[in-house]
């Protein structure tokens, strides 16, 4: 129920001219707020500084194994690295390749490897297989979109829900084109809307039935161990489920530490099937002679086990948390009746959902008043939200005060937008 | 002269027992030495060390430009990095890019990111252009190769002499024929064989004609600043004298320090053309966030600027230089008049020349007494060398002691394998 409904058209009018003096008010301070990436805050990349100091000596650099850290070799990882990861995402040392800095490089390099040599069941590369694409959940993480939108890719939306994708969508799609190579997922607190896929969506990806032998679905754990709450949001495991169904070869898993540690300078793993893996390593090979173990090493290091994560992880929910609160208490008190919002209880952002039709016009209110909000559309493929309704907010970066202005004329510029619409649809 | 030649049947097969006894003798020792890989040894490592220290505090991860490396943003390479790449390699900012931790990667990535989106000047993707074939001078650096070889790129040899790559075969081939899109090039202390290309050799390429109009030049320039006598090898500037002939698109270029700090834990860099950047800097940004800036920065507060980079170096040559020494040193008093090698001013490597059909007979009796040399035919195309006679010596890795013996073991299985060729063509 809007609460703008029973008001008159005067009262209406009224209403958005004090909004306008608002928003006009703060357009004049020359503010310069930014909601738009999910970059954490200075204060969470401070708990990490102590990393940076972990490794100076040459016996520093030495792993258990003998391996000298500073010198060439280990193309997957170091074995300490690849133990740290294992425990903590609970996946055979054997499926894992421990990498560089960005999840999101390894990603691009695995669709640009599959475009150039197939992935494992391939008859062909996806490349000269003719025009071919990618299921898309939307509203999903821009830059999943954008590898899709550089590669030629065809992305197909499918909608998202609180338990994860459509799945009778993507069953019913996948089923009868075999020219649909793979889907984007977000399975833990999704991005933008901050959802975790249900058992059932687990075990429905589990045992999907692909036209296209070569089909992967793209399971980027971005926020595997994000939860902001004193609590385990449970993800079921992709890999035992899908290996009960023999479709094991049809996973490439993602995860990195950028929002552990830190963005840019963290590591960055990707995990598959043992047919899978075996087909990568030579191609891998070709590519590099290995990764910066010397990082690798910093982060085992510097947690030590799964633990160490863990706990290091509730010092970044409590930064976090109380920035997640703020927003929601604000959407509670102003937005009530006239947007929906999501509640994460992880992960980086919040989605707003405001009527059809105002998203574009929020983002352009707000930007005049000094407030940047990730494009409006952008958590779309092509950038093209169809009801023009999304919003994708990110507290974390600003400062807490930022964040409160930010999110206070946001509120401001959504009243506005809404009221306009009622007016212009009312003459 | 082979001083073998004035010997009778009776006398060969003699020195030929005498050497067989010797490397049985190493091989019962079950030795374990390896010559293999442009390794640094871990003398070399331990000169770089103090760099891991130079970042500890957050102030430490700060630019000058307001910059906090320890998060997400800048796709091209901090600005300070950029500086010390500038000045140190004499190339604009504005052409330069730095990623992450290889440059190998970056070449792999470079061919890709050609055969999936094409260069600048590009009418389709290198992909979708049919049968395409690089230039491999050669003997040359086998991971070159191996990009290519992955690629399905097919790969023409072209001789390499002590002034760089037979220009007469390179201008002719690649004036014909638009199926050449590329050529690999080591133009500073060339791997295997330590020849710095010659300012006309240069000057032929700056001015090559190309039938293809998206040809690419690969001038992998890894041993820029890689001396290890106290001199400067001159190399021509490729982008100042590409320039003046109007081509300098046709240029790729890239470095790193692998060689300078560490390897596999460096900072790698691509230079190019503005059209080149242009074209390239927005399939990066699919690919990823950005690089590992917090590296980039401990090696701009290790070396301060270009001038730390070549004192640096100079330590390292004080430990290699022995090294090319004692190997030289040892070929001369051993092998003089039987084979050829070249006597290199810097770089990773010596090149061995042993009579044609003699390479893997070496290879093999080396393995067996205990020596591990790089595969023979590993610096040729598909491991191919047509005469079967060079062998690529990397003195750097083992311990001085190891290099001496395994040198010493080395030339007794050339001399054994020269004789056994003696007497099995005199039969």
């Amino acid at each position: 129920m809007n609460k703008y409904e029973s008001m008159t058209r005067q009262e209406l009018e009224s209403e958005l001219n004090i909004l306008y003096a608002s928003l006009t008010e703060y357009g004049e301070k020359g503010l310069n707020l930014d909601l738009t990436r999910g970059k954490p805050g200075t204060e969470q990349l401070d708990i990490s500084q102590e990393m940076l100091g972990v490794i100076s000596t040459s016996d520093d650099c030495m792993s258990q194994s003998g391996i000298d850290c500073r010198n060439y070799g280990i193309l997957d990882g170091l074995p300490e690295a690849k133990r740290l990861f294992s425990r903590l995402l609970n996946i055979p040392e054997k499926n894992l390749i421990v990498e560089g800095n960005s999840s999101l490089n390894i990603m691009f390099d695995t669709v640009a490897r599959a475009m150039l040599f197939g992935v494992y069941g391939s008859e062909k590369p996806w490349g000269m297989q003719g025009h071919i694409k990618f299921l898309c959940p939307s509203p999903g993480y821009d830059r999943h979109f954008a590898i899709c939108e550089a590669m030629g890719i065809e992305m197909i939306p499918v909608d998202m829900t609180p338990d994860g994708p459509d799945m009778d969508a993507v069953e019913k799609l996948v089923a009868i084109d075999p020219s649909i190579k793979g889907i984007w997922c977000v399975p833990k607190f999704s991005n933008p809307e901050g959802y975790t896929y249900s058992d059932e969506t687990v075990r429905r990806f589990a045992n999907l039935k692909t036209a296209a032998p070569d089909f992967r679905i793209f399971w980027d754990n971005a926020y595997a161990v994000h939860e902001i709450y004193d609590e385990k949001v449970e993800l079921l495991d992709i890999f035992e489920e899908s290996k009960k169904a023999g479709n094991e070869d049809k996973v490439f898993y993602f995860a990195s530490t950028s929002k552990i540690t830190f963005p840019g300078s963290g590591v960055a793993i990707m995990a598959a099937s043992e047919n899978n893996i075996i087909q990568i390593k030579p191609i891998l090979s070709a590519q590099t002679i290995g990764f910066d173990k010397i990082n690798q090493m910093r982060h085992v290091k510097y947690f030590k086990d799964a633990d160490g994560v863990h706990a290091h992880m509730k010092r970044h929910a409590d930064i976090i948390r109380p920035r997640f609160e703020a927003v929601i208490n604000a959407f509670r008190a102003n937005l009530s009746g006239i947007a929906s919002w999501t509640e994460p209880r992880g992960g980086y952002f919040v989605n707003l959902t405001v009527p059809d039709g105002c998203a574009k016009r929020v983002f352009r209110l707000a930007a005049d008043a000094g407030v940047t909000l990730t494009k409006a559309g952008a958590s779309f493929p092509y950038g093209n939200d169809p009801r023009d309704r999304h919003l994708r907010i990110a507290p974390t970066y600003p400062s807490f005060a930022d964040l409160e202005m930010a999110i206070s004329i946001l509120c401001l510029c959504v009243k506005a937008a809404v009221i306009e619409k009622m007016l212009s649809a009312a003459i």
